[in-house]
């Protein structure tokens, strides 16, 4: 018999990784790499251009002095950052969480997605997710063999001319719930990238969809401690809701250090337990030391004046860089939570015959855009119609994504390159 | 219409999480905390009870201080511990490892083994694994699909009477054959529990029947820095083997650091590619501060003498432990690698009415062997059998895995308790 012959190629990929289509990230990167103008502002991926806070870097000093905390964690976490998770957000929710059996430590929120639809989701069930979406979470839905169901947010009328409140970014609500049937078993509800903050009526609406479709509810609210405007929680709406809501949160991006991997989610332990058995399943367990540092950094946080102070930097950060934009009559969304500020560039005429390359010639206008800047203005950031299907991406194509969470005098330079835009903007 | 009617249960777990057989990890632990014997010494898991080295420990410290440590980092991995990982190990291979496209870098070994399951195992695939195997990778390859084929270790024959080397835990090469078909996509090799090192010739066989059954070979060597014999690489054999091998390493294994959860991939840029494609599927990124802090310490550990001291060590606690079932004419087998020495208790009577729980009751005599040396003893170690499919318990019954990455007084107080044994041996 002849083994070989069966199999022409042994080294086949699996389909869920074989179509590599080079994603946003690294496109947006090496273009800013290999810009003229260097060092280019990169305003494109949101990580700090800070340092986390001093007592969250001395305590992961302290947790690697200590022998425990260099070694395996339980997998569903160190049993301190579950406590201290537990204590800051008991508040919040208007009850007692229960450390042991309603908080959940993942490698990352990406991970703890991931955990959460590897929890529930097989061959056939549908989850919703809103566009723009964020594109990680397409692959963790289809890996447990999820179909998704896109429903768009939609920009203002006049988001072309006139800057206003991201909150008119809205949802149409028959369009909603005509995506949901009897085999929708998730919904997955993010305010990014467009700034957007849920107000408490959408989601008292959303949440009563959820309950007469019977599903559970993916609130990913790693922005939770960066809000302008009032902030709600699905979860804390009813008893029912708590019931099926997993609440997802980042210490990386409480504490700007996306590049610690600590994320949790908090539900009631009917839906946390399978969540932790996913993520023991693809992690086993997560970064100790940083666990731990994250634990004391939520101990602390409060005390150090740290949630207040990050609120105000970062709205800070928000006017002054959208200063520019206002001199230059360019209008945005203006964020009501978060760092990334959608900006309308549909004024900015790109020369007719600009050099594209044949990858970025083929996409929609937001990527012609991310590279003129990229290449003319020295800035880098992400054209958003990413985050759509192909048939709504033309709610987008005029936008550009910035991300502020930069040093002041980062900032400041972007301002001024962004000011040589002015000679191609229509009058 | 009535959306819920159709769904009774709107929160049902997966099937890939339902049905969550308490583990062995958790049963050891919850009895080894509710022992009389306290504090208890816990030999069960492989986590080390001592602090990685300094230079390793300084490294994290440093990279703390570093803006773009904290932040992700690239999807891959940090280039410094791509380009310190090609180093160390071009060596080891005979060739010039390219650091961007033979290196990944993954959240762990587990979350390694992981990627590239999903990277290449589709429904109906199988993949090989020998007996005893560790139970997490079950579902790490029954997640994407996979049907797994075990082919068992066999231990020496005399092991209820003589102590041997681990050596003597044999392959049976018409039954590794016989696993193998047409549907055979990957073998996954690993030297761990028994303390066996594959030897080259074995290597060689099994790599000959890869080749013939055009498999992907899946070796894990997160020991790979600990063997008291000599060490051959399955994919250094041949270009043809390194064209078809996956070898999986461990920073955390090899620093002391298990919960730094720092692992790496190396293999051809055609398997690569897709494992680190589903690595970003599956975490996006790994943690950066102390991925930068393994670069430095793969660095510095040859000048520091770190390899060398680290085998010595492990070789002395071996032997320091073992002395014990020497005294006590208990026989085991001497581990080629690793840190874990598997001990026949044969010889051991277990009281005919001892009042074992139902849940030990129920398992296989090295769960009862377990309990009652956590209970009488004061000291846990794991039952091996949780490591065979049913079918082939009765290789590892007797046995017990004891873990030796510990100080060496609590390796002095391990031993003091077992001495306590010599009253249940039958003379």
């Amino acid at each position: 018999m002849s083994a070989t012959a069966s199999r022409p190629d042994p080294f086949r990929p699996a389909k869920r990784v074989a179509g590599q289509r080079q994603d946003v990230w690294s496109i947006v990167n090496e273009a800013a790499a290999a810009s003229p103008v260097q060092p280019i502002v990169n305003m494109g991926q949101g990580f700090f251009g800070y340092n986390p806070p001093k007592f969250a870097l001395d305590a992961a000093k302290d947790a690697l002095d200590r022998v425990e905390c260099n070694q395996y964690s339980p997998t569903k976490g160190r049993p301190r950052l579950r406590q201290a998770i537990a204590d800051a957000y008991s508040p919040f929710f208007g009850k007692k969480i229960n450390p042991e059996t309603e908080v959940s430590i993942t490698t990352g929120a990406n991970e703890g997605m991931l955990s959460a639809f590897m929890g529930f989701i097989e061959d056939g069930d549908e989850v919703i997710i809103f566009e723009p979406f964020f594109d990680q979470y397409i692959s963790n839905i289809e890996m447990p063999g999820g179909t998704i169901r896109y429903v768009p947010l939609h920009p203002p009328k006049d988001g072309a001319t006139k800057t206003s409140p991201a909150s008119e970014w809205t949802i149409n609500f028959e369009e909603l719930e005509g995506a949901m049937n009897s085999k929708t078993k998730m919904i997955y509800i993010r305010h990014n990238p467009v700034g957007k903050v849920f107000s408490r009526e959408e989601l008292e609406r959303i949440g009563e969809l959820c309950i007469k479709y019977n599903l559970i509810i993916l609130s990913d609210e790693v922005y939770d401690r960066l809000f302008y405007v009032p902030y709600t929680r699905i979860a804390t709406l009813s008893p029912e809701l708590y019931e099926r809501t997993l609440t997802v949160g980042s210490a990386g991006k409480a504490f700007y250090a996306t590049g610690w991997r600590v994320g949790y989610l908090i539900g009631p332990e009917h839906l946390i337990k399978y969540v932790a058995g996913a993520h023991t399943r693809i992690c086993y367990s997560s970064v100790s030391p940083l666990q731990e540092a994250a634990a004391v950094a939520f101990e602390q946080a409060e005390e150090e004046g740290f949630w207040d102070e990050s609120r105000t930097d970062m709205k800070g950060k928000i006017e002054r860089f959208c200063e520019v934009f206002d001199e230059l009559g360019i209008p945005y969304s203006d964020p009501e939570g978060g760092y990334f500020v959608l900006v309308n560039m549909a004024s900015v005429k790109l020369p007719a015959d600009y050099p594209f390359p044949p990858h970025v010639a083929s996409r929609p206008r937001d990527f012609k855009l991310c590279w003129f800047l990229i290449q003319e203005v020295g800035v880098a950031a992400i054209p958003p119609t990413e985050f759509y299907t192909d048939a709504n991406t033309h709610i987008a194509e005029d936008y550009l994504r910035f991300a502020v969470c930069k040093n002041d005098d980062v900032l400041e330079t972007a301002k001024e390159r962004l000011r040589g835009l002015k000679k191609y903007i229509a009058q």
